[in-house]
């Protein structure tokens, strides 16, 4: 399907109409109401147009019967109809010139299989008539700049223009982030519901943002990613660009909303998943609507800072520990003062401080309003700090009190010079309100950043963009791996472990010393010169049987020969009995002592594609998820970096009964499955390596499965 | 030291002035100040004696030149002066038989040595006149039935009554508590800055809020714990008397604030080690400010829900996915909806929506008002639902709208009916103020609960708190140990392996064979009887070395006599000449192969004195934290418990080449350890059995390690 390059000229125009035809207005439309409400009360200089067949007037106003009756051009069409009338006024906005479409109603993509038809047929009728359309469902849009507030919901009151730009696959929630958000930064650049993504997607407004010049910070509200290539793309010339995005994910933990193939990826999770592809790309992925504004307006407000090493400050004992608590568990550091800094404390302080970091400068600064600024300014100087955090107090009780005003416009004098950001944090995240927005505007004082558990949680974030901001990335889609060719034979279908274990030894992973028997005397010739005299595993082999032990298709650590007689005819019993299969025969190999064992799985997550999950193998992964997650290709300094950032990476230096690890060649055989599995092509589910056994320098797949997509 | 014996009675006297000293008062006095307009903002009908020797005039108020030229008895008198004046005011007071004492002034305890010793001195005055004293270094009380606000700071507003009891070591976060709790709860009983806890401690002001019959929530922040054994009985019978305790402790991360002793005590960390304790008490946790205000919100304003299933209604797809991915993560079951229930909201709802939990009732909800109430009747009645959440609005958009004012309206009318709790969900934390308060006095609309992520946490804590009211709970002190006879040889002291793997046995711990051997002969002869020609392992034992791997004293995998003969001479050769001491000689004990490894340690907590720490062993529990902890005396059911809760409780179960663990005789064998450990008494430090090894039915310590306290 062709239709317009959406390109992010094209948006601006969309977002810039002069000339609006509000279709399928009623007096009993609310949604209609709001947007002639929120209209006038933004100012809007445009020329607004009410259409309808049937009644003279709507809400106070003139009516036309059709678009074709409007006498002037019209820019942008805005349609209430039902679901089922949509399309005829598609086609009419088409024949009357409209290239631009706002669709609030219902009943398509969301509203089952006819909705969906309806919905395919629109991205059809749009392609054709190069129209862009954004939603259908959704809740509108606002540009504040020119009063464009085309928006089905109550604002709570005039949006302001700003460096924000917002866009949500929820309306609800486009609505609750900018009634919050409007009192924490300056305004927004355009606020914007995508919602089912017809024509207008989020990934296009990620470009819009990234080339408006108004815009400087991008914020998200993600239920899925469509298009995840073109996402991809977005969020790096974002990243690139330093306009940082902030995106809150729904449906973490909604069981099935998206499933992951193969067991480990059902394992991990799919959020895991979603959210290791976004480290990736430098968004910053926040947990609440809480922290996703706190996280916002310090990336609106404040210059970033340039590392994690925090210094605080509070008149309370008590607060300094609760702040010390929770930036400890955000990830920050509270580093040791500079011996130079505490020298000039003990100046200032009342003989009785403890000078230190988090810093209580005691109850004194209550009395002594000139402490608070003149700490900040020696924290602020310390060569060991990366920006300078402390208590702020409410907008009402400064305002009330001459003392505290006098105390907040110096704090602010000292900000505006400070080499570092100077944040002041509210003990509690709240609403802070026009008391707040008139001490920043009367006083220039820093914006505060509300609630110290949120507030630190969004330094965190923002110290974690800027130095993603910093770190080299390669061009999306650049890949490393040297294809090996590819058998013929490699082709979906069940496979045996023969056959997967073969595919990973040609390309360049280890593999456990194995012989592929078809007859007992066969297996008991493998297992004494493999075993050599010391016990072997015999192992079902048949593509049929994905897991060998749960049918007794597996025997260890036998040696003698009529043992290994006995084994393989046991297992291949089993197969025929237990499974119903004839087996391809049994596979014999040597038993290895206990030692370091790794689960490596390629898995198909179905937003991202292939992907990547490393972690310590066995039960200890099952249980504690201590894995990690990259997207493909990813090449060996990626995966390195992921071994090194699991939890248990200690375990890799050896000690407790193990022989320290040779990470590099446990890297490179994690590459060869990466490798392995982007030659498997679109068809792969998953390639899992369980274990990936690391002895020291010895590092060996001893078991392998493929699964195919459905 | 006597004194008085502090009741809840005395506490009710003292928090029931009639007749206050204000003492050291004067015009510069910002606390006096703020005590002069809190008690007059609050109505206080008793009267305010002002004491200044110097001023005839102070606050517009006369003074009085000393307590003693008062004429009428004062009940409390309120100090303002400098520390070093404090100890003879409280002299005065006592000669002019004044009982109760509040104390502002810093300068004691938290000051140094020279204020230590100066609370001291305080301390023996207050119980040698028997005196009451709040403070020193406190804020004051509130107590607003009787206008008693006796605080030194702002209050926002006037305080109202009701029945949250809050005890604060800090001030400013009782300050804090009180201004944001305003607006979320009816009011308080007392609010009370215990601050240094001369003589009224926390744990007073819980005795006296379970015997005070306007309390029924108690709100603490603790930085410290002073009196554990008097905290607990206290806890305990807050619990008993199901009078919920929400706890913010300070200090969770602060490094070295308090220090366990042993190494996994130190690994495990002050905070977790002090989260048990109070989890055992029923207290609960919470870890921030806004996680205590949402949690004391529906402790004061609604019943309890009888079990963790929450039903959850929205208007939003997006917010009931937001709501799921927190409920989940908070410990909330978000259940199937029985049948019929599923058939009466199809009933009711558009034939486009999709029924189900949480439930998205569609946008229609918007326009058809009667919607929410009916859902939430619905939800309410199935059977499987303990709890119905919905989200809500903001205060402000519903009362600027007759329609939503009237779906408040029904919706409260259903919850007041309801079989179980109904709690509207603020999709943001946020301060409601009087716009929620209005509508909760005139509506009787269900008081929000702030926040998604918050108000899940909050709502999973109250369901937590109903579980531990309902289990059955030894009283404190019940000892369930036989106790061995105590050997007389063990005294504090450097102790070998020999001596704490014999202490272990006597007290019923299952130890690996070993022999304690002094020649090499000896350690021939011992392999040979306890390995059987497989090989044996060979450890130097002394007791001035306690990390023997460190310093070559452990040779592991001998079996040929020539080789233990040198293994011998090499551990012992090895203490000599690397650690510098005498050993007593070798243990010979056979190897064991790899099986399941635990840690079980004792280690006394400075607060919480001996507890318990059981978890796997080796890297495992080091890197990943994954230990449970319990206060002793535990017993045989509580380490079950245990046992079971630890997130690899899985790995008992066998599999992954492990044998299913006798949990039975793992039980014992760690009630063996816990029982040796109470055994030794007052100066034990910690006892640490690492690895207690677990091979199916066969529990063995493997080693063992005891340190005294300092």
């Amino acid at each position: 399907m062709t239709g317009p390059n959406i390109t992010p000229e094209l948006l601006r125009q969309f977002f810039t109409p002069k000339s609006v035809a509000l279709v399928g207005v009623s007096d009993r439309n609310e949604m209609a109401r709001q947007v002639q409400r929120n209209t006038r009360l933004h100012d809007f200089a445009g020329t607004l147009h009410y259409v309808n067949p049937t009644t003279p007037e709507v809400l106070g106003e003139r009516t036309v019967p059709s678009l074709s009756a409007i006498d002037r051009p019209v820019d942008l069409a805005f349609v209430f109809l039902g679901g089922d009338r949509v399309l005829d006024l598609v086609e009419e906005a088409a024949a009357t010139g409209i290239r631009n479409v706002v669709i609030l109603s219902g009943g398509f993509h969301e509203a089952g299989a006819e909705g969906r038809e309806r919905q395919r047929r629109l991205v059809e009728l749009a392609a054709r008539h190069d129209q862009l359309v954004l939603g259908p469902n959704t809740i509108g849009f606002i540009r504040p700049d020119i009063g464009a507030c085309f928006y089905g919901s109550r604002t709570v009151e005039r949006v302001a223009s700003g460096p924000v730009g917002v866009a949500s696959q929820s309306g609800v929630i486009l609505t609750i982030g900018a009634n919050s958000l409007r009192t924490r930064v300056p305004g927004f650049s355009v606020l914007a519901g995508v919602a089912n993504e017809s024509v207008i997607a989020i990934d296009h407004m990620i470009d819009y943002f990234v080339d408006d010049e108004d815009t400087r910070v991008i914020c998200l509200f993600l239920e899925t990613v469509r298009s995840p290539e073109r996402f991809k793309a977005a969020a790096l010339r974002a990243l690139n660009a330093g306009k940082p995005i902030v995106a809150l994910s729904g449906g973490r933990t909604a069981p099935g909303a998206r499933t992951a193939v193969g067991h480990t990826g059902a394992m991990v999770g799919d959020y895991k998943l979603h959210r290791a592809a976004l480290d990736e790309l430098g968004v910053i992925s926040v947990r609440t609507l809480e922290e996703l504004q706190s996280t916002v307006s310090i990336l609106a407000n404040h210059a970033p800072a340039r590392g994690r090493r925090t210094a605080f400050a509070s008149v309370s004992g008590g607060l300094c520990e609760l702040f010390a608590d929770h930036a400890v568990e955000a990830g920050l550091e509270l580093p040791e003062l500079a011996p130079t800094t505490t020298a000039r404390l003990r100046e200032i302080l009342p003989s009785f401080a403890s000078v230190g970091n988090p810093l209580d400068y005691t109850g004194v600064g209550r009395s002594d309003i000139t402490l608070l600024p003149r700490v900040v300014e020696v924290l602020a100087e310390d060569p060991n700090v990366d920006l300078v955090a402390y208590s702020d107090l409410p907008a009402s009780m400064i305002a009330a009190h001459e003392g505290l005003l006098e105390e907040c416009r110096e704090v602010a004098v000292v900000a505006a010079r400070a080499p570092v950001p100077v944040l002041p944090v509210a003990n509690e995240y709240a609403d802070s309100g026009p008391g707040e927005r008139a001490l920043v505007t009367d006083f220039a004082k820093p914006v505060e950043i509300g609630g110290i558990d949120n507030g630190t949680k969004a330094i965190a974030n923002v110290v974690w963009w800027s130095a993603q901001r910093a770190a080299p990335r390669p061009p999306t889609g650049v890949e490393h791996h040297p294809r090996p060719v590819r058998d013929t034979a490699e082709v979906p279908g069940a496979w045996s472990e023969h056959e997967v274990l073969s595919l990973l030894r040609r390309n360049g992973v280890p593999v456990v010393p194995y012989r592929l028997c078809t007859t007992a005397d066969d297996a008991v010739d493998a297992a004494a010169e493999l075993g050599g005299g010391d016990p072997v595993a015999v192992k079902v082999c048949s593509a049929e049987i994905a897991h060998k032990s749960a049918v007794g298709g597996v025997v260890l650590g036998v040696s003698e020969p009529a043992d290994v007689r006995a084994a393989f005819a046991a297992v291949v019993t089993a197969a025929r009995e237990r499974a119903g299969v004839e087996p391809q025969g049994a596979l014999v190999a040597p038993m290895r002592p206990p030692a370091l064992e790794l689960i490596c799985s390629v898995t198909r997550d179905p937003t991202w594609g292939l992907m990547l999950i490393v972690g310590f193998g066995g039960v200890w992964a099952e249980t504690l998820g201590d894995v990690a997650v990259a997207t493909l290709p990813a090449g060996p300094d990626r995966i390195r970096r992921l071994l090194l950032g699991l939890r248990m990476a200690a375990m890799f230096d050896g000690g407790h009964g193990l022989l320290a690890a040779n990470i590099d060649a446990v890297v490179k055989a994690i590459d060869g499955v990466a490798g392995a599995a982007l030659e498997l092509g679109d068809e792969l589910g998953s390639l899992e390596v369980n274990p990936l056994r690391v002895a020291g320098d010895v590092v060996e797949a001893l078991d392998g499965l493929v699964e195919w997509s459905a």
